[in-house]
């Protein structure tokens, strides 16, 4: 069912994610090609309830795709999960002509899509964008690989200088609920070990890895941690020193650097592809549904499933990460 | 069927690829592991010939995961295209005790090993590893990942200066036969055209492209090129130059720095699930097979399969390309 | 002698380097913060004849500090180097208000520099902008530093495949008349040999320095060339296949790239003392004089000496380079 | 005065820095050059004591150049500080032959150094190797180059992501007793405040700069922080959270990460420049002394003063980090 589609919205919200400028880029070029106007919101929900958007040609995204960030801006917005807020929303949708929305962004950011497309009979299109890599639907989110690649830079740094006898390295990486970027970061950073959520915090497991380490002659080893509550890894770090109080123990919390940085050539492809198979979506007649990419192809599922189900950690890495910590 | 292994000779073998110290590592600890002895073999065919192999434990491989290049060493070997080096090259497999081999390397390297598994009834399992991503069985190839990377972080620099009027960039990148880092890389920068072998040299094709850029007012543009025959991109910028005499042109030729580098962490990843899926796969009866990922998913496919049949550029690629330098 | 300034005009012109947008945000900020407005002027001195400028404040010239290339673009402008073209330029500058000029550029732009400010006795100040480093004057120009780190970079990934027997790798760099990336660069990556043109081409110095590798063992080298007239490096190799028939010889052309990327830290720093020496220098009195850093010290040194001395090469590092060769 | 030099032992001390490998190598082939033979010691002083040590030929320092860390491994050695430690040091250095010591290292490195020399008559030369820059006698040492550009880098990743309202990002980076990475990295990368134990912790100075940004409408900051006792940054934080309750503050603590990497050229080409000049200082009859480059020229300065004397901060970076900020 092809749909006329004369303007569309675009807009990023939640956390940064490297590789949105590439997936803004593709929209709006997407669009140019098939005569259809980009309105660019800025600062995400925030910006359609403040009327805050322009229209964007083929030119006003030259020179981004290479560009961490987000050129238009975003935010995470309170106001837009009050139906009052959404009302507003949709009279600046109405006023300056759009046709449908396109949103960038995580699980906070498809929930709010789904909300105003069933409110008001909007097409909406999501795009994942996240460096957690936790949405259903879609093999990697755009900011995934650029994050891991960001974290094994980071730990190859660390590894240098990992040479002194008895020296533990803690590295606390983004990942309050999920462990990708811990799980295969760590693995390709060659982690002695990982602690993830899915996992909870064993640290008698942890204890079994250092002490196998140990009997086997490492002489330092680097342990890659998710973030937990603020001064988390402090106080794994306190933990372990009770038990190890020989060890020498240093922390890196690598933070917000996880979310910036030019993206990889990967999530710039996939955020490239995602672009345009949002907006030929919405030119075929998709709505509420997310465009991801499986095996290699695009495929869109419903936003409900996008957010409810889990991307689930797969259960081989946590096998093969203790194999290759041997 | 569970087959016995006592020891397992592995080697790199064809050109370099980021990544190969990751699957070094990764077969050697698999190989710790399961109490298997596993031994290395210098530069490919020509050490199993010249009977140069090590025994490497588990911390022969520390701090290599990281590591362009590889610690095996690589070449290509004529002597084992002959009957009578094969034959020298399985007399030393059998005086070391060798069980099984595994070779990690791309199309030439495999078609060696399928003689050497047939004649002499030997396991073998091998490892897609080349930055030119032209092998079936697997959705990417061990280094190319790492490769598209360096090929996008060339071209953002170049594209930083790349403001002024009527110039044009011309990058040289590897795939003789195979257009997938042009193809993809090219996306990944942004590249105002690109010209790969499946599309053969179609000028006329470029010049509309130029064109097109012209009147939409771009003030330079960045093409990537296949590498062709040696000074290939010379010969192209040679023509173009008498289609357009006022433009400015410039080459870079990225060449072997598109072999080395730190692995991203996706091939790190990569490497390392094929690595421990070699030892497992030649533990559980496996032989004259490649192991790949696909779809997120270890697949064995035969050796024969990933030589002969082609691993296809995605035609959808093409048609983004064009649309987004719209 | 405090001179009233009230209006600074700036601009970037000739060949990009890493740094000129921090040295752009260090003279706005410092106007901002002395009370005088800031002017850029588009495309170097074209600009300046076309007046195209803007006025820049604080805000402006956020968020660019990291960025390679310029914000206020570079050409390099025929026109000004006629009286014509010089006389419409003051127009320009009189009309605008401007007070004084500040050029960040090479030895091209300080000539233009000098007449505009002998002709019409203008005050300007210039700042070395530039990866050639071929400036009298100053330790180091804006850019250098970041060019030699990305010659090292690429040649780092070179290395990581030159395992193989017999082979050369042939690195071409940018510095047509000048030999510091080389020479440097060289040194900085362990090449084997290095072609500067302060050396001349003496290939029998590269056959005896090959000669020696081989007998010491060497498996493969790098070898670094000043690029020379276009295809230069082709030539090179061309002869040297001559003289070793057996060896496998690659070529990589960095070109343009050596021209973009984020600055170093080092290139920060100087670009912003350098920056804040410019505006304070003109409004203490100077003119015609650039400002660079000797020995860790800003100083003022006439453009005439900048554009006339020779930056010589530190003889010292060719004796360096051919010891570490050893 | 040449004096007769057989065989020269070398070492690296204390925290390790990047480009000690590019010293290490200089060293031993500078040896080779000259008919040398060169002894890698492992560990430092704990190797001199413990008799761990290794003839180095040119060979064996191929391929170290780029590498992060020491090959020769570190150490912090209590026992060397006691006079039966050196003097079991000083019985292996007899037994060995050796005619003289090059350690590679900083302030603990030298003092220990001086001690052995004048104790045992002995020629020590020394090599200024640490991130700090906080030894006299050398414009940089041999690491901080790299790590200010690592720090930048990291910056640079936090800034892409730094658009939201009222937010602050701390960065924690190393320097106890000195501010030199933080300043000249804060400079670099365009921080809001830099916090340096030269000027103490003046939070009253942190709040009228955030007061500044905030008025000049920036809506989120970067501020640099020198590290101070563990956790430091987080205290700094709580303190500031009381002052700001609305700003949203995030952490990066930089750590260990800053101690690698591949070392910047410019720490490369001092480390080579200053492993010529300890071999042939040491011929020429140079001891008790440290090899340093001061603008350009390698100069000898005693031992007693580069421990002694401070490197000091130039006040007037503080003061264009000011200007800068505005």
């Amino acid at each position: 069912m092809a749909i006329s589609m004369k303007k569309i919205g675009l807009m990023t919200s939640g956390g940064d994610a490297p590789g949105m400028n590439a997936a803004i880029r593709a929209v709006v070029r997407t669009c140019a090609y098939h005569g259809i106007s980009a309105v660019g919101i800025e600062m995400g929900y925030q910006g359609l309830i403040d009327n805050q958007m322009n229209e964007m040609g083929a030119r006003d995204v030259k020179n981004i795709i290479h560009r961490g960030g987000t050129v238009l801006r975003t935010a995470r917005c309170k106001a837009f999960y009050a139906a009052e807020g959404r009302a507003k929303a949709y009279e600046n949708f109405k006023s300056n002509g759009l046709d449908a929305l396109i949103v960038i962004g995580g699980d906070g950011t498809f929930t709010g899509a789904m909300l105003f497309s069933e409110e008001f009979n909007v097409p909406v299109v999501g795009l994942p964008g996240t460096i957690d890599n936790d949405i259903f639907g879609t093999d990697t989110t755009i900011g995934y690989d650029t994050a891991l690649n960001t974290v094994v830079d980071a730990i190859d740094k660390i590894r240098d200088t990992a040479t002194s006898h008895n020296r533990l390295f803690f590295v606390e990486v983004m990942g309050r609920d999920s462990g990708f970027l811990a799980l295969n970061g760590g693995i390709g950073a060659g982690a002695q070990d990982i602690l993830i959520p899915e996992e909870h915090l064993d640290l008698n497991r942890l204890f079994a890895s250092l002490d196998r380490g140990y009997q086997a002659g490492k002489s330092s080893s680097i342990i890659v941690v998710s973030e937990g509550e603020e001064g988390g890894v402090f106080e794994i770090v306190k933990r372990v020193r009770e038990h190890y109080p020989d060890y020498d123990m240093r922390v890196t919390v690598l933070g917000h650097l996880q979310r910036g940085g030019a993206p990889s050539c990967s999530d710039r492809v996939l955020a490239s592809r995602l672009g345009v198979a949002a907006v030929e979506g919405l030119m075929a007649g998709q709505s509420g549904v997310m465009a991801g990419l499986r095996g290699g192809q695009v495929v869109f599922t419903p936003l409900s499933d996008a957010v409810k189900k889990n991307h689930e950690i797969d259960a081989e890495l946590i096998r093969i990460s203790d194999i290759l910590a041997v």
